[in-house]
Order: structure tokens, then C-alpha cells, then sequence
């Protein structure tokens, strides 16, 4: 499957569609998402065109990996979740209801989030 | 916190427990979880002791953390993952349910997974 270079997450990075930017480096943007399912709610993406974690974790360069997960790691810090925890879910393929193929994982916190 | 050496996933890296082993490497191994959620329900942990993604993936070398990921990609593609689609959540800390204190990613795949 080719990258569709108009899904929402390839526009929100091309500026097209507003978003609630919560952190930007030179790899990653995590933006607010719009129908939050916890009180912390935030979508972290690289900026390169990759359609899932399959893609990214297999064929991004080591400084891309290394700086992605450093980001994220600074982000739930940043929203204060380090120490009450948090849930990072990543989705991949149709089986997992992915809905926009660009590469994202989900952060949630805030709450309780259940088992 | 400090890590805990007895934890369970401590316990069977150090082989004084038993587990279904799917994959392992230098930096990760890969087994079964005994009380699955899924058809396929894979914990992954790394080989060192890091309690969760957060200190993970702030404090791991560039090398661990890609080869982490890189594992993560391969064991997916063998579980015959890759185009059918696969869930990754990591827990971390009290408000995410973390059950075992050292590092782990479930990939859970095999059939739909709800959204």
C-alpha cells in the first residue's frame, strides 16, 4: 500500500488543518486529538510519511526511532504523566481499526484507564 | 522507584520461569502471554531492566531502542501480522493498570480487535 499523501494527519503537517500542537521537534508533531477518549488525549506522529508502526519500526533510520521515542517520553513528561502513569496504544492495519494511515500512537492519562 | 529484580518478566529472562519464547535477540525477547486477550497476544519486553516506556525510551541507548522497535517489526511480520493488521499498547504506571514493573509492549493480533 502506497502512502496517501492526503490523509488528515499528512495535512494537519502541511498546515492545511488546524490542530492543538501540544509538541514539535525536527522528527515528530503530538497535537491534541478531536474526539478525546481521556482526559489527556494526544496524538504523537513523525514527520516523515510512514503508514504504520509496521513501516516506521522497520524501515525508519535509527535517528528517526531514537528521536520519535524520545519525544514521546518528553511528552507524557510534559503533561505531567510520568509518575501517575499513562497508555500508549499504537494501531496497525485493518484488523486493528486504524483510521488514518499515518503513523500514530495514541497517549492517554489523565484518569484511571481501566484494564 | 527502583527496579524490582524479582518481577515476574525478571524472573523469565533469568529462566527461573517458564514462558512460550516467539522470538529473542540480543536486546529482546518475545513470548506468549499466559492469560491471552487475543488469538495472538505477544508480550515484548527488553533484556534490560527498565520499568516501563517511559524511562525506556528516555534513558535507552539510540542502539536498544532501535533494536526494541526493529524486534517489535520482525515479530509481527512472523506472526503473519504484518498485512492483516495488529494492536500495540504499553502500559505505564498506576492510572494505565501496569500489572508487571519492567517494560513490556503487548501485540495483539488474529482477529478484529474493536475500536
Amino acid at each position: 500500500m502506497a502512502y496517501d499523501p492526503n490523509n488528515i494527519f499528512a495535512r494537519i503537517l502541511r498546515k492545511e488543518i488546524p490542530a492543538r500542537t501540544v509538541y514539535e521537534d525536527d522528527f515528530v508533531l503530538a497535537f491534541h486529538d478531536i474526539a478525546p477518549k481521556a482526559p489527556i488525549h494526544v496524538l504523537v506522529i513523525p514527520k516523515s510519511p510512514y503508514i504504520s508502526i509496521a513501516d516506521f519500526s522497520a524501515t525508519a533510520s535509527s535517528e528517526e526511532l531514537t528521536g520519535f521515542w524520545r519525544a514521546v517520553s518528553k511528552i507524557a513528561e510534559e503533561q505531567g504523566l510520568t509518575h501517575e502513569g499513562f497508555r500508549l496504544i499504537s494501531n496497525s492495519g485493518p484488523n486493528s481499526g486504524q483510521e488514518v494511515p499515518h503513523f500514530h500512537v495514541h497517549l492517554f492519562g489523565g484518569t484511571f484507564l481501566g484494564v
